[in-house]
């Protein structure tokens, strides 16, 4: 069924207030379905319908909905109720609903989490921002060197429902050192008697608590593992990244590079929920460094007063010149940008990528300055001299602008910055400044013979 | 280890030949090492690698390897070899295998592979590309209304290894319509006695075969869900789609977003194995309509020859002025094109989004125009008039540029194009042409009086 559907039917049942009915829809909803619903609650409502929630889907329902909701609710609602869905929900998702809520909100769930919990998310609370230990969660399953399988079938019947994630066991050994880890689709087609540790794969893949997400989406893009196991300094096992978590870690890396490569700081906000002030502050910083280099580009221009006084068909091709150039230098940046995000291409590439994007920029230069000799000649009406100049000006800059595209982000990703800001708008103003000085030494040049 | 030391040791003990020590060493590695290790080595040590590695993880390995080495293996070995190896592989992945060789290759490994084998393969090389049917396995786990988890325990028993996803159970009617599924965990802590379709989750999220890969990605990305199955026009269950499936589906969306945001033809290979000619092609064609539509911005500043005449603090203005406005463009429609990318986004939030940017615009029109004011005035050494037609012309710009830049992408959605389209290099070639035009007015109707 149809989201639109979905409310439409909601809306009428809400209105005619029959509990049991609502509460009967609901359960053939998904939580996702669910949450989204209540985003479109007014307060009263809202707590109504959550009270109504099935008790063991409403934790989930609130694990989905939008902070604003989350907030409105938990200000709504008495500490016991907190407590229940506290305890209910994941320690992950406990502490990112935390993460998003004023301190004063924060204090009093904390007060009214279980005192077990609360130590928890306390603790998880002290990882740095983006770091593994801030995105794991303590919902799995470990077992000793020993255990045999009818041992870890015991504690799964006990436990099991409660965990994440167990398709993977980790096997530790006394020092909860991570030894190995156990796929469950082996173990439950093995003997009862059969001993976790023989039957394991040993040098997990794993990550550390301090390492940034970016290195987090980096190895699962390596090595396609869907859960990884988070260990601290002594390699002790202290958590997993599940498989929903690394892609939500995938798209917010993503979502990065894209703001970077359009001279945005990057946010974690959706832009929806942004202010208009706290956007327009992620946008001047690059858009003032950018202004500043374009007018002093700007000087160039005014330095070559006198041959651009000579023709104004040469005033008239800095529009196409300086947006051809920031298109070829943006063409190559992205995908060298991107190959080096999918771990494609590195910096030793550097030469390898040169020598290509030279062979790429001398076939786009050819077709593009044949194109423009042919195109200012007859819609400007310009002396063959000037159309030569502005073709070959065109040529020099497709060749430097790929160069820049591909040399920079290399070069940014070498000295340890991130190569997404070497993006679109830097390579722009770079490819401007020096593509409008080899324009205005070959007019120089050429239109004092001819003219 | 690092990866520069698995090489190392490598080397030295293919140097010395000691076959065992070689197949010793890498039953300790991971198979995505040992497929990035193939890759530095020459052909006939690539083929006497791969024949010294253990059987079971032959076929895994692989499947990692890169196409070329893939091609090159399949050519040096015989078609018996061919068969065990296909027989080995995922259908998934047999037939991504095939899709990267050319015709020769694949008409010789088709007829090397088992007949069942081969008539699957042939059926899922029918569906469209990217569709889900394209990249579905059909190596999952399906039970039918009746069966208890007695049953299902002994048919996993049998097949259950053979199969990427034995976490989800899918349960079927009689027509193969898909009822519901049931997570593996749920099932083993059940009685032996129970059914399944009792404890089944119903009205599960699907997609058609039909379905865009675009399609699964948003159902994934909504519904956190970690595979997917895939159903036919009736219903009627025929594959699913396998968590790592849809990461790399979601890498390859973002991947086509970022090429189209910088005015790049998607491209599905890496970019150091893609030639230099077909990177050329692949840039061509938005230069060219990017660099007519430039030219034609050109001719508005020839119309307005007389009044650039006057100052040429005017002509240097115009690196900045295009400059900043296509920054602000590409701003603002990355965030619009990305929210949309990620469902945050909808065209019926466009005037919700449209007023934003203008207070967004209005607030860095003014530091823009006061930073520019002053920079023109002082560095320049312009007239109060000529910084102050400049300044204008600025906050005006960038106003038109918010606008652009977020209503765009959003009617491309609302017409069925691709959002992603409307980005950087389109947005900043239109933002040109109208700032320049009311540039050069401001500066007709105040340097007329001014000077």
């Amino acid at each position: 069924m149809e989201w639109e559907a979905i409310k439409n039917r909601l809306d009428a049942l809400l209105a005619n207030g029959k509990h049991s009915e609502i509460r009967g829809a609901m359960m053939m909803l998904n939580v996702v379905d669910i949450a989204q619903y209540m985003e479109t609650l007014e307060r009263d409502k809202l707590l109504h319908v959550f009270r109504i929630l099935p008790k063991d889907i409403s934790s989930d329902v609130f694990t989905y909905m939008e902070p604003e909701q989350k907030q409105l609710l938990i200000e709504s609602i008495g500490d016991q109720e907190i407590c229940a869905l506290i305890d209910d929900m994941f320690l992950d998702d406990a502490v990112d609903f935390l993460e998003e809520l004023p301190a004063s909100v924060v204090k009093r769930v904390l007060q009214s989490a279980p005192v077990e919990k609360r130590n928890l998310i306390n603790q998880f609370l002290r990882y740095p921002e983006y770091s593994a230990g801030s995105i794991m969660t303590i919902e799995y399953l470990e077992f000793h060197e020993g255990d045999t399988v009818r041992d870890a079938m015991n504690i799964i019947k006990k436990v099991g429902l409660d965990k994440e994630t167990i398709y993977t066991l980790y096997i530790i050994d006394k020092e909860r050192r991570l030894l190995g880890t156990l796929a469950l689709r082996r173990m439950i087609l093995a003997d009862e008697d059969a001993v976790l540790s023989d039957m394991m794969t040993t040098n997990p893949i794993s990550v550390y608590t301090t390492d940034d997400q970016e290195k987090v989406a980096d190895t699962v893009r390596r090595y396609d593992v869907m859960a990884l196991p988070v260990v601290d300094k002594e390699n002790r096992l202290v958590g997993i990244i599940t498989a929903d978590d690394v892609m939500d870690v995938i798209e917010e890396e993503n979502t990065e590079d894209f703001e970077k490569m359009a001279g945005l700081m990057p946010s974690e906000e959706e832009y929806l929920k942004t202010s208009p002030f706290r956007l327009a502050l992620n946008r001047i910083p690059w858009l003032l460094i950018m202004a500043a280099v374009a007018l002093f580009t700007g000087m160039i221009i005014k330095s070559f007063e006198d041959v651009l006084a000579t023709s104004i068909v040469l005033t008239s091709c800095i529009p196409m010149l300086m947006n051809t150039g920031g298109n070829c230098g943006s063409q190559a940046s992205t995908l060298i940008i991107r190959g080096i995000a999918l771990g494609e291409i590195e910096f030793r590439d550097l030469f390898r990528a040169l020598w290509k994007e030279f062979r790429v920029g001398a076939m786009v230069g050819a077709v593009l300055a044949v194109f423009t000799f042919l195109l200012v000649t007859f819609i400007y009406g310009a002396a063959p001299a000037e159309a030569f100049v502005v073709a070959l000006a065109l040529y020099a800059t497709v060749l430097i602008a790929k160069a820049l595209g591909c040399t920079l982000p290399l070069l940014a990703r070498k000295v340890g910055f991130d190569p997404a800001l070497m993006a679109s708008p830097l390579i722009t103003t770079l490819v401007d400044a020096t593509s409008l000085t080899i324009y205005f030494i070959i007019a120089t040049a050429i239109l004092k013979i001819a003219l």
